[in-house]
């Protein structure tokens, strides 16, 4: 079968079927807005982000299960970010001619297998035609304590500046799929990136979180956010920097640049009070997950980045902008 | 000053700069999700719509500042149906790059001037380079105690079905358009339509509608949903159809087939109950708002349309449908 012989309302129905129900949910996809139950004592966290094809994926060497989950996965990063518990999201898409039903029921899948891993319902969105290229928004919610969630502006100086997982795994996934490779760690981690939801969600509410931010700018770009929102400036020490194995096989002479200026790790970026450290430690030690205290933060405005040998290094990169 | 100056944080900032503080959000634009306080004793409904230029709107004959307002109205229009009253929204959008930083601005001027007169808060969404047309994608978020959500499956045999404003303009304002028409009230209906924000915040309050949807697909079509959801029937009368005289000028020799199936009008098509029709118009007539009775829910289902002279019409086009 083909899209132009299922209809708009045949498409809508085929993904409505694979909804299952939700508490959060007492009125779902099919009416002209659908009904949330917040969580009474909690406040709503609402974030959204959209992707196009030849600027956040090449259709070329991304498959479409993947780019369901990842497309997600994004959304649901910047919820972990503040500490929220995923409830619900609404998938808009565009959709050219050239797209097959087949590829959409293989997007949809990813989209619905990492809906399903995090808990989060399907309540609703837009399906239309593009004349362009294929062209995906989604928008999540979550909930917290509104004493719990956790700002980018919270950093405070004497804060340790932690990581979770690796930095430039997914920047040097990207350039090897830009090689023409098109499997192995780097690459999974550029086109199948995993939210840090339970830790981001731990930390909130533990309260051991002074700032967080996900990694999706780069590193550098992302803890600079928090000290300008801060107004507290960082030192970073390159060597504790979490880098993989495969990554210092990839990524060049200099294995700073990438792991400070490649985007899209989706991991998580945050301070804690240096007497946090140890409980901070253990809720990562719970979820079987890495994370490293990569710097301090400090009262003077900047981010210093000091090398091995206690030099400063000048980074070549910067974030990822638009525009 | 152009776009890749500004770039994209500088935009955002922008665009941040012009957004005031509200209650409903603790915290808004700036961090990796916005947080929003419900109403305790509330849903939150929720609405998203994609548009993109060559499918929902022409650059070459809409301007920007109208482009801005309508893309917020066919959000709130959802909400309206839902007898929610507006008070978030995010907006997504996807710059090619000859979309100049003035364009910008105007749409964005449009955008916050609807966005004041409903009281919404822009509270986040997403800015990218498009390699495609410009993609505009809008989130908005309502509330109403649960007990007073209006879906579109509360239609009973014997209720009256009720329109509000007139139908057939936007469509007919289309056509003028395409005709090189580029003003008049036809043109300002299809370029400008005005939610129906406040008939439905009172009809809901109220407790006087059974069902109700806003008309986007046309009339016929969306009457067509409420009556699959509410498992009824319809028998609609062609004369009572509100049209008016400028779009009866231009309609060409069929009153009924535009008024019928051409969308965008965004008015509420909705059923009240017999006994509450008098309730009903004194709240329409406090809002100044025309309103008519076009017919009457039956339990047998199927939509009857029906002429002036009691024959039966057989519409010749079918409400707008994507692929």
């Amino acid at each position: 079968m083909k899209l132009a012989q299922l209809g708009e309302f045949g498409l809508i129905d085929r993904i409505k079927a694979r909804v299952a129900a939700s508490p959060f949910v007492p009125l779902g996809i099919g009416d002209d807005a659908a009904a949330l139950l917040p969580t009474p004592g909690t406040v709503t966290l609402i974030t959204s982000d959209m992707l196009l094809d030849g600027v956040h994926f090449d259709l070329s060497f991304c498959d479409p299960r993947s780019l369901g989950r990842k497309s997600l996965s994004v959304n649901l990063s910047d919820l972990a970010a503040m500490g929220a518990v995923p409830r619900q999201f609404l998938l808009s898409i565009a959709l050219p001619g050239e797209i097959s039903l087949e590829f959409l029921d293989d997007f949809m899948a990813g989209v619905m297998e990492q809906a399903d891993r995090f808990g989060v319902t399907l309540v609703g969105g837009d399906t239309c035609a593009s004349r362009g290229g294929l062209v995906i928004s989604i928008t999540a919610l979550g909930e917290q304590r509104p004493e719990r969630v956790v700002k980018r502006s919270g950093a405070s100086p004497g804060d340790l500046i932690c990581l979770s997982g690796s930095v430039g795994d997914a920047a040097a996934g990207l350039n090897e799929l830009r090689r023409g490779v098109r499997e192995g760690y780097l690459v999974s981690r550029q086109l199948d990136p995993q939210p840090r939801v339970e830790a981001g969600v731990a930390l909130a509410t533990a309260g051991v979180a002074g700032a967080m931010i996900d990694v999706s700018d780069g590193a550098l770009a992302d803890l600079t956010h928090i000290c300008e929102l801060s107004r507290v400036g960082a030192r970073l020490d390159l060597a504790r920097l979490p880098l993989t194995e495969e990554y210092l096989a990839s990524c060049g002479a200099d294995p700073y640049a990438l792991a400070l200026s490649g985007g899209e790790d989706y991991e998580l970026l945050f301070t804690v009070p240096r007497g946090s450290e140890s409980e901070m430690r253990a809720i990562f030690a719970g979820l079987g997950l890495r994370v490293s205290v990569i710097g301090e933060i400090v009262a003077e405005e900047g981010v210093e980045l000091v090398t091995a040998e206690g030099g400063v290094y000048t980074p070549a990169l910067r974030g990822f902008e638009h525009f």
